[in-house]
């Protein structure tokens, strides 16, 4: 037996997780967590890519919205719209149960690691699902039209303000969950698999905690990541449009030399095969693979190809 | 224009001010709601009285179930037990909009008051719906299965544990709202209606905030009750029980007993005719009137009756 430890945030991370959950067992995969998008709202604990990853392996995930439930309804936030409240974040009824039952748990004292296994294991998710820190980080963004919070940023301005700068607040100083700092320890360890997320908004918070890329740069298994990037494009989310004004260079490309020195490969999709050379060009192998993820199939497949890279890579 | 305040607990009370609402003007009527009922569950703020009070003014209320919205969907609950959360006690999905907006409202710093008149407002409620005090009371219940607050007793334990002793936390020390001494204060009050709520769980609490009782002595406007009580037996709850298990008279005798001394006539429903003699012994006037309220003309003739009662009183 041996253990893989994917980092991950939301939605095109938790699909890749879901993927590696069914190829590995519960004791042969840790999937460690962006928790820099958490926001209070509402009086709410809310953990946007902790939900997405957790009802994405309870395989509870809505396909077609590409968040929350599927089945979800919407009394909660169309009563709350009549009464005048703040209605930019949406919270499905189920949804919310999530929300009540973590901010309950954390208010009586647990942490956030003991609160999401509960309701990871309450939704029948067997596989560890950690956040990356019990402490809070948040992210942060320098933009054109302010510094925003995350969510803000993300979803009540829709990604449109010009991104200058971002930082993670709460870093240096958060320190790894016990469920991350445990899977970086193991003595079977066998790989890390960067999952296909945001770099700059979903990874770099993960990189961010205190002793993650020291421990990482340490470790001797090969470090994989899946690129978010298709034909230049990121497949759902801001990632090249923020890539463009931070100045990164485009496409794969700017998502190789995001992680350059960090990992060993990186796996594009099957369409982006003129990238492999730019890609290559930093200091890491490329391998193609169908990186578009839109059944099962898919999501176990690109798991198999990743996992199957990384042996490769671990073999020399 | 004069002005009548009435004094309400939940759902039979909230009966009455609904036909009160419908023959008074926004400025002719104030209706001064118990809150020792609320409480603070998942980290909500839950004021069960006000909220049956509003939604029934506003036409919104569940008139089959008795309690809460109509047309009320409840994802919520359902996935709250999934989750192995607390769900004993039921929120449906539109009513959490409430708790959630009155909790964000209190945390920013707004009183009770505010929060409640925000909410009514929001839902179209024109009548000056105040709560009792904007300081916390709590009612606690000493039983035979120890000390109790009133939602363990009232939902969680269904009114079963037998009652030997009622109390008001927080009383003496709490407040009368700005909206239940404004109205006291009135030049122009010409009456005091007692709704057909439970007295001692239900008007109780609004008598023990500081200076109620002592204003209502010293009011010299008629001061009328609707006994909750029909043929024996509460119309709703838990009345006839409790008033057993302290040893008060039954049914109308013991109503009137409770209010001897602070009220000047008691209404009845026809049926109990005969209760009108025990009701007079203790210094009284008694009225029949229709008092079960199973429709808006039962809720507007009831309130007629109770107004008209209150008028010639007033004349002597």
């Amino acid at each position: 037996m041996s253990h893989v430890l994917a980092l991950c945030g939301g939605v095109g991370g938790a699909k890749l997780a879901f993927g590696l959950s069914r190829l590995l067992g519960p004791d042969e995969l840790t999937i460690a967590v962006n928790t820099a998008d958490d926001f209070v709202h509402l009086g709410l604990h809310i953990a946007p890519d902790l939900d997405t990853v957790v009802y994405t392996l309870a395989d509870l995930a809505d396909r077609e919205r590409g968040w929350g439930l599927a089945g979800e309804t919407w009394g909660f936030m169309s009563a709350l719209s009549r009464l005048g409240g703040e209605d930019w974040f949406n919270m499905g009824d189920h949804d919310l149960a999530t929300h009540v039952e973590r901010t309950r748990r954390l208010a009586a004292g647990e942490s956030l690691s003991e609160a999401t296994a509960a309701l990871a294991g309450a939704l029948g998710v067997l596989h560890r699902v950690t956040p990356m820190s019990d402490d809070p980080v948040r992210t942060r963004l320098a933009t054109d039209r302010g510094d925003l919070s995350f969510q803000h940023y993300f979803v009540r301005e829709r990604c449109a303000p010009r991104v200058a700068a971002i930082r993670f607040e709460g870093t240096p100083g958060a320190r790894m969950s016990p469920g991350l700092a445990g899977a970086l320890a193991r003595d079977d360890l066998a790989a890390i698999v960067f999952c296909p997320s945001n770099p700059y908004l979903s990874v770099d918070p993960i990189l961010a905690v205190d002793g993650v890329r020291a421990a990482l740069s340490g470790c001797p298994v090969p470090k994989v990541a899946v690129s978010p990037i298709v034909g230049g494009q990121a497949i759902k989310g801001p990632a090249a449009k923020l890539m463009a004004e931070l100045g990164a260079p485009d496409g794969n490309a700017g998502v190789a030399a995001h992680y350059a020195g960090l990992i060993d490969g990186l796996v594009l999709d099957r369409s982006d095969a003129a990238d492999t050379k730019a890609v290559e060009a930093v200091g890491m192998r490329a391998r193609l693979a169908p990186s578009v993820m839109r059944s099962d199939v898919d999501r176990i497949e690109l798991a198999r190809a990743t996992l199957a890279f990384a042996e490769e890579l671990r073999r020399g």
